[in-house]
């Protein structure tokens, strides 16, 4: 079967404008691709998704589309660009969506619905704070139920200060980013064929109960 | 097969000091135990370790001997205190020393010593700080080779403010704590066994050359 | 000459719904008002702004506004809930948006309009996160012109793990929040007349002209 | 009467091995100077510090002799290297030594001995992680007593991915590093000045009391 894999383009910037981030979120759907991967891009801000922490804000949100795109897919993605050091807005938002998702468990296991998929980072700006843009966005997928494989935060920055940005600057020929993009895209695809054989059945419920029994 | 979790316990405190870190470690690595894994606490600071960033130091350095423990694991558990907000000294100095093993990759695949080792974090602290502690140590332990499951982090902090520590504000009854605590025994022990079975096969060295003759 | 203090409260919720962290702005601008200062508070997210990183992003952004008032005042407030761990989405924006005022800098100093203004950061969440909330806002807010003074960071959370929030958990009378409430009033209001009267005069550009001669 | 700067190099390298860091903080001392302040260096790891959270660990601890140094002076700054995104152990450590100031507050007071001291960071890295770096040890530090001004990180790193470190890199002729050094040697020594004449005088001991009134 198949693999699927979403990537979500969280730039600042509408369409058509361009985006640094997709760049190299193509470059990487291309590795997946030649992988055998099926994948798909959403560029967030394009679909007026609202700030909250549900499933739905209701009114036209853009939100429950998106949502039912990550659920269908193996493997998920986040492309963001940094900005101030940290993660952009729109990822961010995205993030406190997926906040939603804790209240649609399984109601015999307590898992999560992103439980035993498998995520992944692509970051880009001009200068600094890719390590914890990537820290921060792939531990939350953690919380929300993803496994995180080796080696799957994908990057592009220049040197300290402001300057050109990835198409500018020619980072599509960076050795370090190529590298790592080659890492994410293969150790994703692997390890999302290993959680569709081999998945968590860790019962969340029965732990919750054990440890209300030990508990104030 | 037995599974083996290694704790290394990052408090600042010298034996036989209380560390209210280890206390929460002595919890998870009992629930490892009833699963059947094998485990094997210690206690960074008694071991003289040396700042650095290589996999020996030399002059009587103790880090060699911790770093053999963590080759021979299946499961490595990084528990640390915060201290100001952020991980406390002793688990950065780990992570720095754990920079060595990079040098220490497979001539053929180009794996490190640390791939396919599954990891987690227990973090305590009085009061604020725990998110960006597992965060960051996740983060950096995938770069390093591990593997990261759901749910492995487990932490107990106070309300806002300093205030009692785990220990003596009775943090051993926190529901949410002891949750947690279920949480990471299991999705450890279960990830371990799978990735002793479908070990990830990437072949780094090969996605280097690649690269390389796409980039600059 | 009376100080002037905006409050941005940076909830995800549109009013009227129930804002924690509008309640914690309310304490300490009641109590900078005691020591004579004007306070105003604005729901960022009630005001239709963009994302984006410009100071207008046309089509009844609503950021213009916004910005006029940020210019006209001594004191700036950022109050945040804080989700997963770090600052919310409404938070990330108005930070983004300023960047815009780098492009505003005085034709003679390079001073950018934020200069000799001072901040503090308000921070509200049910667990965590608080201290990576307030230093990478307080940081930013450097970057931007502005003064951090000692201790203007008040924040309230709750013990580990989701729980009840600050208005519902009596968060109003926990003593390490009251205390900081008074310091960052005091510490805020003291510093700001000595930016009146003791501005910083660095002048920029001469600095960038001086530097270009040892570079590259 | 002269302003006087400590320099702490927080390297992992004992001397006399070469430091990046110290080339950085060598350029920011001597434009510092120029300026009519002071300035001492002190390369914290060839001083025997001893991991802990007070003010003298006993036993030979080499911090009291360098937080001596730290009380005599009115501009701090902390000079450090990234290890794996974030600061590295050796500034950690420092700044959990700093913790033991809180227990050292002005009786009248309950101001701490940082108060009114105003400080700065500058870091270097061959790829990403400066802002981490300088957003959580400047914040740290105004919890500590400091006043930060704006501007007063300087750091230099690399593109992504690992490459040359800052003397290797030619990035003592970094244009954003050396506009960013005379920012911070400009805005400190300015702002000590304004600290040492108009320091701030608040009762923190007063609004402890206040603060109690109204908790629980």
């Amino acid at each position: 079967m198949a693999m699927h894999a979403l990537f979500l383009n969280c730039t600042l910037k509408r369409s058509p404008e361009q985006s640094n981030t997709q760049a190299l979120i193509d470059k990487v759907a291309r590795l997946m691709r030649e992988l055998g991967v099926e994948t798909e891009t959403l560029r967030v801000v394009d679909h007026d998704v609202r700030f909250g922490v549900t499933s739905d804000e209701g009114d036209g949100d853009g939100w429950p589309g998106i949502l039912s795109k990550i659920k269908s897919a193996e493997i998920l993605v986040i492309g963001t660009p940094i900005w101030f050091g940290v993660r952009g807005s729109v990822s961010q938002m995205v993030i406190e969506r997926l906040d939603g998702t804790y209240k649609e468990s399984d109601p015999e296991t307590g898992r999560f619905p992103l439980y035993n998929k498998v995520a992944g980072c692509i970051v880009t700006g001009n200068e600094d704070g890719a390590h914890d843009v990537a820290a921060t966005t792939l531990f939350n997928l953690t919380h929300l139920g993803c496994v995180i494989p080796p080696n799957v935060d994908c990057y592009w920055v220049g040197d300290a200060g402001p300057g050109p940005s990835y198409l500018d600057a020619g980072g599509d020929r960076h050795l370090y980013t190529n590298r790592t993009a080659r890492y994410l895209a293969h150790n994703l695809t692997a390890m999302a064929q290993t959680m569709q054989d081999r998945p968590l059945t860790t019962n969340l419920k029965a732990l919750d109960a054990e440890a209300a029994e030990v508990s104030d």
